[in-house]
């Protein structure tokens, strides 16, 4: 058997229609739940290599490459861009335009760096379907569309992907971050916060603004619930603990002299805990609640939640077995340990809704020399433009053929013969 | 010499045409400093009576008639309507639509009883030139135009108004009001309140809602600053007198997980004292800097004065000559003393500006067992649709009638011959 | 008939045991329900002048001069010093101590002038005995206790007064204030504020300083409850309605690394009008309810009313009656129209549970050329001591002197034969 | 050489002694730097065992035993008790009182557990003493006054302690917590927070409670700040990073009716990190700065910095080496690792001014069947004790021999002969 070293090496030859690729998704990006052409391309790649293709979810696509006896691995890739207007002035930089939920106009980009995880888990894809000999078991390849918006996980699950594949028994999944580019971070644990959005509208009595008598004023009821709302971190959640609340919207009123009916706050909430999680949205209700009664509000407050994020915690063992395989195989000081992030992903619906364990690592993607110097002048939130910004620009190298080699050595950790 | 009574006997005669020509204007309201048509309705009707017309101010018409020595008495009527759709249901309601200042088509009416004020001027400056023989000096009948945005007066002073017209003795003013029609209150001292308008913007600092650490929360500020702009009637203002800090309009924000990097807060203020005025404006700016101080605001926050009313505030000498002179010509009941009220008007700024005293009076528009009915219901506020709601409907009769009666009751009784 | 004047005339020569009387109770004044010596000496006094004299609600005294047919005046004087250590330095000036309600020992001082009041009534009182021939009807003297803590009036009439004395057509009472001495201050309607005051328990969950979570934190509960009652005057009241909400004391914690389990709030209230008091103090109770709901508060709020001192309102026909009958005796420029105090008084009750009508006016008790220097100074604040102030020293002249002749002439304006 | 478990095995037969010794400090326990009986006792048997003794900081003491080349290791005991009325029933409770800082008579207890650390540490003296051939070096017995007040550790040092003793390699220092008895907790990194305590003053004007247009209300500023300072931690704080902002105390006025013209908050700040401390008071400072200048305050805040912690953080290569020590030592299940605590302790002041490392572990004192019961119950915080409470009552066995023992085996992995 040759060992996975030799094997892995095959990688490179593949980085040239590789990083083609990437420059024609980057330059084609296509919003959440519109990856129409995206979708399209990823089915044919893997109908070209052997996979057994379904489209689950709209523009989810899934191949499952059946090879034998052994383990089931699931590694999965999102696939959806932002309504960004690219500025990174890339030659192969993204003029598309699309059409946003609200119905505008808005320039188009893959500001969070799917273009890459597509790439990258599409060479991998070709690997496993080039190297059947060297392991065994299944493998499935899953592209997810309108990570996003929260939506794609769930729209593949409610087209009833735990029917149409195989159950497998662990799950992958990875994200390039404004980080030194070559690395990679593991941790056990929680490594995205659960992140759940809310409406919440409260309810005043309109009047002339020379006459608040009249009135249950909205925007004094608003402004005295954003800061109660404060008191849940400082006061309520242990000290230490991970727990955000941000008031992202306060809005009431347009005129001056008109005293507004109403007012609409936009929260968003990060937990690391489900139970913490719970306690927070209570602790919300109850202060919105508690100040709606003490203005006199004429009508109950009303909560519509949204754009919720499960929480992301990796398994410890197939943490620690990923981690091993990754120490192995890259050089020193490419693995390291990252501590959690504040920001959200849908990809542990899938593992969640199988109830198999998983584990979600990052890739770093900024050149070097660039990162360590913004690290050493302390200047790394000015000079390193990060996920979502317009300028996110991923080096394709070294990162493409770390994520892509990510991927395939955390899959042969499960199916490599000899496993 | 005929008596009062007997001379202004001849205006009733005068309703016929004012009626028709009340119901014109209703139907073709035309918004503030666009009232074309209604400007040239006016020049042509105090041409054909023989008065000097002038265009000052754009849309603004002052009629000047010299009949010998005497006094000299400026009468104003405002002549603009507003950007509201009328739901009256009247025959002669108005189906106009205009172009509001941002741009926006809006439905148009008057309603706010500009009309009302214009009709009975008019009637008024007709009587005046027809009963040359009663009466000596000289009348001015001056029509202003955009009283709504308080930029009327100011335009007609800028235009030379001045220089323009004789000095009055004497300014007189009116409004129709939500009250028992065919009445006419008066008072001394301040009849309407200054009013400011204030933007304030403060700036944060915007972060991804997940990372508050690098924010400067806007939405915390401005509730902040909400909160305690409270105070200053609270507790800064004497107890008892007049004072109303409303705010508005607060916005910050439009997406649950970004933290902006600003807030705008739109403010109203009414005061019956400009000294108080000052304070109060004083201690507004004192808070908004503390509060941003407190927060680390990165900049300085900014403050844009803009629709200020000066205070309206009677002569008492001239409200008592002028009561007096209703008193003696209405019947018992029709002449009460009224209350300050809350709202806001420029009509000041043109006696202010040549230095005159004036009085400014209510007439009631609704029908007097409309009114009465609501009154003994406890339910005026819910059953009487006020000044600027899309159901205001004056009564032609008695309304009409009284209001022209009243401006040449008050002109006479610094105009009649023995006076 | 002697006229008024010369009869009036006759109040001069009492001067002289007067002052000493008054320099008396200045050096010897008693807490409120513990004037002993005081009411005794009133008893005395009265009873050696031929009156009908009662004890009422312990220290309270009242004698009664039935003098024929007429109408029936009650006169009433408030008897109660105040736990304040005098730093007048007068020859006259207190070194009494007392004990508080508290227990503690206290400076004790006449720092409000209620020995005046009770030594120009008891002039007032000898006068009309002595008088008897000028008048006829009925005099009632009224020496009341603990006005300071609002518990005398309540004390009188739980005794009986109601059943004891006949029943007046008209009460009068008077205080002095720190204003120009030999003025009189008259006005109808509101003349003293209704006052209330509330003890307010809210309830949190004590922990350790450095676990928050496990607490419902008081102090934040409290802060929130302060700034949420600001918008009873400043949202919730119609501008230009006089309403204090103050919260003169919130304490709650002893040490900075515990949180308590409570807190304490002091308010104090002050309305004109009985409704809007009804008003505010039920938007109290709602937002102090609504706080609590809002922190977790595990148990319901506690409220508990203290020193509640009734509106006092001046009837139009007796304010009049006693104002023309003051202009036509004193000077001219001894009375003029005094403004609505702040203050708070329990005299009201009196004529309130014999429902007739009352007046209440006010005597000014600074010598006019430090008064007047003040006043054009704009330094009446920092230069006058007032009501309550260590240094509160009214002139004895012409202070005694004026207060005397206005019960005199107030009494006469109802007893007079020919009235 | 006899091995460590056979040498420490002599330990047991101490316990007789130590039990009574520990019953008697309890019965008798003093106050921060009063501890002028207990550091007599401690002097005593110190001096009897052979150790170098000297009074250090008042009453502190220090035995230096020093036998042979090697490590120098120092060990320390806190020593003061605290004011509080003990309430445990246990027949040997404390029933003393003592004058605390304020002058006023108060029960005191050892509610803390430290008459526990003495005794144990008296333990492992001896055994020091009594096993010198087994190990080499120089062991110093530490016994602090005022952990209590943050004054003993500093109180030492101001007193040469530097001088004094040896330069320690390593310090040690342990305390017993309400968990499950027999166990002990280590951890590296922070294990204590850093405590701030600061008395902050704020300005307003005074004024009668029915002028607040008189007044600058202290009651209001104080509730602003309060609410402003919660956002330090919900806003200014990285989430998930340790940060404490607790108003303990919150205090301003005494009447309902008088607006007051200060208010005193006392807080309370812990931190693990010394860049955020500084963070987190220069914002607290900022805050109660920018809110007196939107109160329009008088004058300046003022801030008084006392009880101030240092933050202790266990060095990790002296963790490693003690935890190995122990768990080598101990029975399975014995040594857990302990998440950080939020208490704060002055311990650290002592190896910082050496300049050398240490480590802090804790030692539990809940019988296990209790506290397991209560884990299982999920009552812990309302059925056990803790720290500090009138009823803490560590369990004298196995606490006791544990914590001896602990002192001794951490000792010994420096000491030893063969280390």
């Amino acid at each position: 058997m040759p060992d996975a070293t030799t094997v892995l090496a095959t990688l490179d030859k593949e980085l040239d229609w590789q990083r083609e690729l990437y420059k024609d998704f980057h330059r084609h990006p296509e919003l959440s739940l519109q990856e129409f052409a995206t979708a399209k391309t990823i089915e044919d790649k893997l109908t070209g290599w052997g996979y057994a293709v379904q489209r689950i979810g709209g523009t989810g696509v899934v191949g499952v490459l059946e090879n034998g006896a052994g383990a089931c691995v699931l590694a999965r890739a999102d696939i959806d861009a932002l309504p960004v207007t690219e500025a990174t002035g890339l030659d192969y930089a993204s003029t598309a335009t699309g059409t946003d939920t609200d119905g505008s106009t808005v320039g188009v980009m893959h500001a969070c760096g799917h273009d890459m995880h597509i790439t990258a888990l599409l060479g991998t894809a070709k690997f496993m379907a080039d190297q059947r000999g060297t392991w065994s078991g299944t493998y499935i390849a899953l592209f997810q569309p309108a990570e996003e918006t929260a939506a794609g996980a769930r729209a593949m699950l409610d087209d009833g992907l735990l029917a149409k594949v195989p159950r497998p028994d662990v799950a992958l999944a990875q994200h390039v971050m404004a980080t030194d580019a070559g690395t990679i971070g593991t941790t056990a644990g929680p490594v995205l916060s659960a992140g759940d959005s809310v409406k919440i509208t409260v309810h005043g009595r309109g009047a002339h603004g020379s006459m608040p008598h009249n009135s249950v004023d909205p925007v004094v009821l608003a402004a005295s619930i954003v800061l109660r709302l404060q008191t849940i971190v400082s006061r309520e959640t242990m000290p230490g603990a991970f727990a955000v609340v941000t008031v992202g919207a306060s809005n009431a009123g347009s005129k001056s002299n008109i005293i507004a009916d109403r007012a609409v706050l936009l929260l968003n909430v990060r937990t690391y805990d489900t139970e913490l999680r719970g306690r927070v949205i209570a602790s919300i209700e109850r202060i919105v609640r508690g100040e709606c009664a003490a203005s006199g509000s004429p009508k109950e407050p009303e909560f519509e939640y949204y754009d919720q994020y499960p929480l992301t915690t990796n398994d410890a063992g197939v943490n620690a077995r990923v981690t091993e395989a990754f120490t192995a195989h890259f050089a020193p000081g490419t693995v390291y340990h990252t501590a959690p992030a504040t920001a959200s992903e849908d990809f542990s619906r899938l593992p969640d809704a199988f109830a198999v364990p998983y584990t979600y690592w990052t890739v770093g993607s900024v050149p070097s020399d660039v990162y360590r110097k913004a690290v050493a002048n302390g200047t790394v939130a000015q000079d390193i433009p990060a996920n979502h910004s317009p300028f996110f620009a991923p080096a394709i190298d070294p990162t493409l053929g770390v994520a892509t080699r990510a991927q395939a050595v955390a899959a042969l950790a499960y199916l490599a013969k000899g496993e």
